[in-house]
């Protein structure tokens, strides 16, 4: 029998400490488990945009603002690095989103990017999507592809149960992987590229109403997730393309830089993509009288779509149920898919200003970003006082020992590094300057959704950082 | 200004539930964010493997165990779907290596799987990996290939930024991405595949001693790290292979399975991969007399690598460093693997036996078990006693939330599940049966790691299920 003695770390949190020693250690480690992170070991590059881009409909603001803040790096046509500020908050979304696909009652899977080409010339889409495929071939010369979504193998997977029984139904599988589409124009930054994280939930259902059932509790974790995310969306009745299907319905996040057209009624907000309408200005759907409710043109950027696909690859691959009468019978399909990289990308392409990046606060990569006074200067007896304030607040709320940033680089002005802060969009950003050093010391706050800056006692600072929502 | 309000959902954990209607609600959400897991809706299709395929030297035990158990699925040659348990599992794994590249002061950033050839042409091994490397052209011709690590690509980040100030070293990025090999014979499910998660970190360092002690502390997290995972591992000398370097080191977990021969002392643990003593049986590092101190040889499966590299990639991608005295320097680099994947599938492999699964505690995919009596039995009044008991304990301890399994198919007997669930190898297995009904109730509670089977009351149970780690 294993006997592993696990010892806490001095922090106290349970971070699991284990001594480098193979002693079983009984007495308490000596050393901490992480430090605070420190701006001065960031990497975080910064990538000018070079002139032209953006006049040329290549490149736009999130992109600008994500290059130049060190956030992202082009690596090749339509592929980025995403640098540790952006994974960061890619992280954090996912974890938004792997929420709300759980209340769906939903599980997470992995299937793997290496796709044979026998499922998808079975369903007829290896020719259908041309040259956005991409297509290799390993060393036996046999063809395969890059998945850019996942119909064909999902439903190979349910298909190889045989006849499933009623009651096993709905079944609900999701992924979070990443996709790989060959765009003709790759461009924008996240917002179109050729490699991208994708989330993709496909279900199974015994009856289309109960599948229309599966199709609206999704669409409901949608507008929950949007709204976690405080980014208003346009959803609209979308085109069905080469996936397939009877009813589909997109999400779009408003923005001028979006390359869907959409109806959207001024009343109701219901609306279409234009891609749907042949060119007509749709009525809207909730009334009968056009010029009573006029639809008004927008532009959006899609990160969302849900198809009710019925038995269109149930057929194709034959994954059967039988039902309470034991008759066998195709499964409804449904399938939903979440731009994650684009959505992080759209957040800040909506949010932010030409010059300061603005995040969903439970996405921003560092919550609270904490700058002590300049070395050398009249308050640099507050320097010391950063890190203290900093270990009071994770001693306080283990929930923020990942989200402190301290802003180390003691060599910059307190105004240089406020600056630097506010383009990076941190929700909170906390100076120790000289009001620090008085008798009741004072904590200049920064609020960035607020959009306020106050004094506030060190009683007061933590009852405010307590209530920052961690996901 | 937005104004979103927040509201806590009735489970009191910081759900963050959100009303679906467009009030600002101030009253508590009227339902719960999630529901405790049921067995009758986990997707764990069972899978057997044809027989003769372990003879033929193509299957293992882990990749048997694995697919009986509904944890994997094949896809095709050397790539695996990951089902709910093993995603689970997986995702457990992550951040216990998350952790540990973060107390070693590394940062998370993702790399594209798209690879420019030129960045590999540029190192030479675009025609020295052969047929491992998975090669396409896009759609404009253009040659790629899917990244199997990311030496290239990494320098290349750095070299972009200049003559970084040695003030700015070490600096340490990692990623825990897909990578891709074109093996030529992939076998063992996700011991040796073609598609599999990998986490590789890349240092830089201003100097080889510098440099030497990145290489130490890597190597004392890998130690950490297995030790967490209640995993044994042998650390040999390793072969610098195609990656190159001047200084390496393999971890393995020994296995009759391994694809590695392993030299090791019997006395100091210390060894060598046969590969590099060109067929003669080593002396010990540690001692001069070969006679005292036998060198045994062992199989192992190789889970880890650790490579200094010098200036190898730092040369020909041009990444320098300006030192104290202003004089430019190449980069000293380091880089180091883990096969994630393949740590999930290689501690399966060692841990369990012929029957049963056996997770390393902290990434089994839940932690707690539960098993309510059969329906219409004698006990079947102590079913609604299950689900109060996950109440119980959900609210005694919130980081128990998502690690509660309920076997709700109560069309089976008690000793149907507990064997289906010691397959499963879930480290606590509560059962409920007749004596949960008495006066003072009981439960059964088994204890995979320790291996005991004891009856204890409601108050004790909390206190062993408490002190279980979640990461």
């Amino acid at each position: 029998m294993r006997v592993h003695q696990l010892i806490n770390c001095l922090c106290k949190r349970s971070c699991m400490f284990l001594p480098l020693d193979n002693t079983m250690a009984t007495q308490p480690a000596k050393q901490l488990c992480t430090q605070h992170h420190h701006v001065s070991k960031m990497f975080r590059p910064s990538y000018v945009l070079p002139k032209g881009m953006r006049q040329d409909g290549v490149a736009c603001k999130s992109q600008r603002l994500m290059m130049e803040n060190g956030l992202i790096r082009p690596a090749g046509p339509g592929t980025f690095h995403l640098l540790p500020l952006a994974q960061r908050a890619l992280e954090k979304l996912i974890k938004v989103v792997d929420l709300e696909m759980r209340r769906v009652g939903s599980h997470k899977i992995a299937m793997p990017s290496l796709t044979s080409s026998a499922l998808w010339k079975e369903s007829g889409r290896w020719d259908m999507m041309g040259a956005e495929l991409f297509k290799l071939k390993d060393r036996h010369k046999t063809e395969l592809c890059l998945g850019p979504t996942h119909e064909e193998a999902v439903t190979d997977i349910i298909a190889a149960e045989g006849i499933l029984s009623h009651k096993r139904l709905p079944i609900k599988l999701y992924q979070i992987t990443t996709k790989f589409r060959d765009e003709p124009r790759p461009r924008f930054g996240l917002l179109r590229g050729r490699e991208f994280i994708m989330k993709d939930l496909y279900t199974f259902d015994s009856s289309e109403a109960t599948a229309r059932d599966t199709y609206n509790m999704v669409c409901q974790a949608y507008t929950r997730l949007f709204r976690r995310l405080q980014l208003d969306f346009i959803k609209v009745v979308g085109d069905t393309g080469s996936i397939g299907g009877s009813l589909s319905h997109e999400y779009h996040l408003p923005a001028q830089t979006g390359e869907d057209e959409l109806f959207q009624c001024d009343k109701c907000g219901l609306g279409a993509n234009a891609e749907t309408t042949e060119g007509a200005r749709p009525v809207c759907p909730e009334r009968l009288d056009e010029t009573a409710c006029p639809m008004r043109l927008r532009s959006g950027i899609e990160v969302g779509h849900a198809f009710l696909l019925g038995t269109k690859y149930s057929q194709v691959f034959k994954a059967y149920f039988a039902d309470s009468a034991g008759n066998k019978q195709l499964t409804e399909m449904g399938c939903y898919g979440l731009g994650v990289t684009r959505i992080l990308a759209a957040a800040i392409e909506v949010l932010s200003s030409e010059d300061e990046i603005s995040w969903p606060q439970i996405i921003a990569p560092y919550q609270v970003y904490i700058i002590p006074p300049k070395g050398k200067s009249k308050e640099e007896a507050a320097i010391p006082l950063a890190e203290a304030l900093c270990n009071d607040i994770t001693d306080s709320f283990s929930h923020l020992q990942e989200e402190l940033l301290l802003d180390d680089r003691d060599h910059l002005t307190i105004g240089r590094r406020v600056t630097d802060a506010k383009k990076l969009g941190y929700p909170y950003i906390v100076v120790l300057g000289k009001r620090a050093l008085e008798d009741k010391p004072l904590y200049e706050l920064h609020d960035a959704q607020q959009g306020t800056t106050e004094y506030v006692s060190k009683t007061e600072l933590l009852e405010i950082l307590g209530s920052i929502t961690v996901l």
